[in-house]
């Protein structure tokens, strides 16, 4: 097989590869994450890369305009390398892994609990709840009897003996591992030993015995795995507390931007196993950075509890999501076992444990159960209404007696994706807009208050409710003026100049295309139709939801009058809205603490019944009605003043 | 370091080697194993071989004499390397690890099952018992339904269900492995699928998942792990059926006889491991052979089960056994978790399971608990004593209402070790002789009746009983004739010739010393004497028990009335004395069959008191009693006619 250098600035680095292999497929073998919001089907246009010297083929596309073309700008997805090659990556092109700022995090992460809060205060405006402290991994300081001739029974029944003065536990067990090193290790301690107990279905494992006295330090780590951005906690089990937080983006997203591209893309050669190495070397670097910044030794993190959608989960443990995507949609497993964490290439103790919290189905995971938990949904009196709005938007409908749930497949577009100048919500994206209404002259604010880069899918949500509110677009979405600087004609229909390249920090102007915001329709249309559908389902209108807790980082930077105002949200009294932030999250962290939630969030999994939209005649009525800002039926949004 | 190259011959095994290596750590690295029954202590003399040419320095020693030292014989544990060296090793010194002849095969595994026997029947004169069939892994067709919209129930869940409709099983288990190919597999297998279900540790695992119908095949291994020899069956899981049974010698016995010695030889460097692959290879090899002979596929045997005393149990497991020999003499572990039999480098299916028969203490293993288990004793309205006469000597004496055990540090005496012409219970080994009164010329009969070798234990017995009733002997030991062509006197006192060199396949004289007998003496005295303190112990003596299992392979070619005669066995009614052969093995194989003889074992294990004799002054005194031919005490031997 012939081979070629490639070379990839400006990183200076250096790798071998194959002849025909793409130029994002070797950008990745090097650690070059480029994005790709289309999984590399020449689609999305975002994996632009320059090829400065060698020999590369391409195959035609739209994406690529002439002026580019002489620049020898090259979509790295559709070209294939034929010789020793130096290719420079652009940073519009690159995914930034870097973590979050500290206002981002705080966007990202608003309602999570700091050092202060404990695990029985979730989030304002929730019925407060308490689950007992059981956490995955206990500690447990024995003093054993030393043996002797009367009392000479084994080394490892001899702990057993002990622990379970401590506690009734039926089925202990242990690896051969821990029993190895036993002998010695009891010897050594005089006796003196501590031993962490954890969880593990059903039964209770010994997970590590120690010399000594380690009582103290009892580590454990919660995970968001969310489609674009990983979130995750360094928790101390003694005390509650969370000793540290983080938040990057999933390195899976050179690898397409939803769900449905990365499970395409699993199908591919190896496909299955880069983008289980994406979401875990992510992880691994999130809990390196943790336990560096706190001081704390890797070995000293026994557990970690993982929530994700159904497809993120099967790529953390390397199972194949195939089926997910096919009909009747069925994944490999909705409950796995606890594992050890190794088994997943998660990196603490090597004895530690991995817990998944319980999904319901493919397209409602373990996420959806962690937020319906965390939000205290299953146990209102009255009907309350969960929208999780991330990559996916999952919707869950219920209160104390019963619960549905469904997937809104509503595209990543106010993730960034799909729209021209569209970009997560990170450093420099618009956020807000202030359009006048007569000059139609627009103040923005950007995230870190930078120069504005793009904008963010709360930004958009403003920008068009503000150019519906002062009618520089119609119902439809089409732009309804022509003699404006800000208003120009392209290929694709016309579009809206929300900053120019020169207030920037782009190297073109940032718009809004009748493209975009076509786009974006559809997406709040998927999202507000699928909630429509669950409360038809119960036979019920909008009136009767209660609460309606909005969770995700997206929610957490919405004006809510913005989201009714283009039909996103339904049209209820400002006051039941509940912004919860990160619900996956603060779901994973009660389990981790708590074996009532651990217990609960089965129970949860097994109780959401799951609502199959794609299937139901009706969803796609509610969805048609929705293709409008706000919506067809105007009557649902009384409060507007249309 | 300096490395040389030695040569083993006549096997022309050449390997590099470090300076300062014993050429008996040498062989052992390229594969050559050399008897040494003291574990490299420069005692016993088995080691010698001689050096052809090379370098090499070697400690002053009793065992070789000058016609020996002027032919370069060296003892290969006493002798380091220093450059290249040709290494003879002649075919006394090694260890045979041939499969044991059909006769052989016969003498130590009398009383197991043949294909035609079933569980239920274990051995004639036993109490008749039933354990329900239920082996350690089963297998069980599915035929799944097929996931629709309205039956969206996962992959690992429908399975569940399904096996739960068969079983009710609380808590069930599944590897990461067997998750991650399960989509394809059924989907392949168009959801008619074979489960294969392990016992382990009080949950249920699904160990594998097959596509279409494999249940008609479901394989499972026994074995009796002795430290001298191993004995194992396949097993035909359904029909209970032992489709094959191989025996062969521990390749431990390089590191030693005895147990004691192989503990301590765990602490040189690599010992442990070395002593763990030296089982773990005689064990697959075995496996394999007994695989290729029934035309199976490795992957189709999912279970093991595995009896042996605390040592050999710890050693399989490469678990340290340090202080089994150190006041107040603690195993790690009397009851092992079921592990993976990967996990213990046993190579059947890689999922495949490995469970280990619980023992009572460091000196009464999982090897009496099937013996207890296999001989019904636990059940007999009668006193009886299990007498398990191998390397060690283990006791147990009770009926249902109690049991209690304990270990008589015998010596590998029997088993031909410390004695001038003592070998293992193979071909050539004279085990039965009749002396003439008169002339006291000697007829012997050999295993295999080819020309004699040695003289393997019972053939001792028979020895010893035989110059007692000629007055060759006294009842102290000491050889009473002088002036006859079979007598001689040697350095260490006299010694009588049983074969003469001309007559047999041996370079020397067979013959048996005054300090072979006293040797000899010392072990059947170890043996009786804590049989004699177990009835004591109970408050009664030999006359209230009924009946007298004797096992182990040793056992079976032992002549009853010479064992008396010598004051090995108690002096009873003839008929109370049954054989039973390799009671381990059939243990093992119950528990393999049956889950309730595996909690039935657990039980026992728990029930069986154990005594250390070592720290009971009464132990003593009953041993130096025993220290006569029969019994200082005349009494106690009434049917002599002494």
């Amino acid at each position: 097989m012939e081979k070629f250098k490639v070379t990839f600035y400006p990183d200076n680095l250096t790798i071998e590869t194959e002849k025909d292999k793409t130029i994002l497929s070797a950008a990745i073998t090097a650690g070059v994450y480029i994005n790709s919001a289309c999984g590399g089907d020449g689609v999305c246009g975002r994996c632009k890369v320059v090829v400065k010297s060698g020999k590369v083929i391409t195959q035609p596309n739209g994406a690529l305009t002439l002026e580019e073309k002489r620049r020898h700008v090259y979509l790295s997805c559709l070209t294939t390398i034929h010789g020793d090659t130096e290719i420079e990556v652009p940073s519009e092109s690159r995914l930034e892994f870097v973590n979050l700022t500290p206002q981002e995090l705080e966007l990202r992460l608003k309602g999570l609990y700091t050092d202060a809060e404990e695990i029985e205060h979730v989030a304002p405006g929730l019925t407060e709840k308490i689950f007992i402290h059981s956490p995955l991994a206990t500690k447990h300081l024995l003093n054993l009897p030393k043996p002797s001739i009367n009392d000479n029974t084994s080394d490892l029944e001899r702990l057993y003996r002990e622990v379970r003065k401590i506690q009734n536990i039926p089925v202990m067990q242990t690896g051969l591992a821990n029993i190895r090193q036993l002998s010695e290790l009891l010897r050594d301690s005089d006796w003196i030993v501590t031993v962490t107990l954890g969880k593990r279905n059903d039964t209770v494992e010994i997970v590590l015995v120690e010399s000594g006295d380690t009582t103290k330090t009892n580590l454990g780590l919660c995970f968001d795995i969310g489609t674009t951005t990983i979130s995750g906690q360094l928790v101390d089990l003694n005390t509650k507390k969370v000793l540290g937080t983080k938040a990057t983006y999933n390195k899976q997203a050179s690898f397409g931007s939803d769900v449905i591209t990365r499970i395409i893309y699993a199908r591919e050669e190896d496909g299955l196993l880069k983008l289980h190495n994406s979401v875990t070397d992510t992880m691994n670097q999130m809990i390196k950075e943790l336990i560096q910044e706190h001081n704390i030794d890797l070995n000293d993190v026994t557990c970690i509890l993982c929530a994700g959608n159904t497809t993120m989960t099967h790529l953390l443990l390397n199972v194949d999501p195939t089926y997910i995507r096919r009909e009747p949609y069925i994944p490999t497993a909705n409950f796995i076992p606890t594992i050890r964490a190794a088994e997943a290439s998660i990196s603490i103790n090597p004895r530690g444990l991995l817990s998944c919290v319980p999904g319901v189905s493919s397209y409602v995971g373990g996420d959806t159960t962690a937020g319906v938990l965390s939000s205290g949904l299953y146990k209102e009196n009255d009907l309350s209404l969960l929208i999780d709005i991330g990559t996916n938007g999952e919707i869950a409908l219920g209160n104390k007696e019963f619960i549905i749930a469904a997937a809104a497949s509503a595209g990543p577009a106010f993730e960034g994706s799909g729209v021209s100048c569209g970009m997560r919500a990170s450093r420099g994206a618009i956020q807000k807009v202030n359009i006048d209404p007569k000059s139609f002259e627009i103040k923005y604010l950007t995230i870190a208050e930078t120069k504005p880069r793009g904008i963010c899918g709360s930004g958009y949500i403003d920008i068009i409710a503000s150019m519906l509110k002062t009618g520089i677009i119609d119902k439809n979405g089409k732009i309804k003026i022509d003699d404006h600087r800000r208003v120009r004609k392209s290929e694709s229909g016309k579009e809206f100049v929300i900053a120019f390249k020169e207030e920037s920090d782009s190297t073109t102007d940032i718009v809004i295309s009748e493209a975009d915001i076509e786009n974006l329709k559809r997406t709040k249309a998927a999202i507000y139709s699928a909630s429509a559908l669950l409360v038809r389902h119960m036979s019920l209108d909008f009136s009767s939801v209660k609460k309606i807790f909005i969770a995700g980082g997206f929610g957490t930077s919405l004006e809510i009058d913005s989201a009714i105002a283009i039909g996103l949200l339904p049209d209820l009294e400002r006051s039941r809205f509940i912004f919860i932030g990160n619900s996956s999250l603060a779901g994973a962290r009660e389990i981790l603490l708590s074996y009532e939630a651990t217990k609960l969030a089965d129970k949860l999994a097994r109780k959401i019944t799951y609502l199959e939209l794609s299937v139901d005649p009706a969803y796609m009525d509610e969805y048609m009605a929705a293709l409008f800002f706000p919506h067809t039926d105007l009557k649902k949004f009384p409060s507007l003043r249309l």
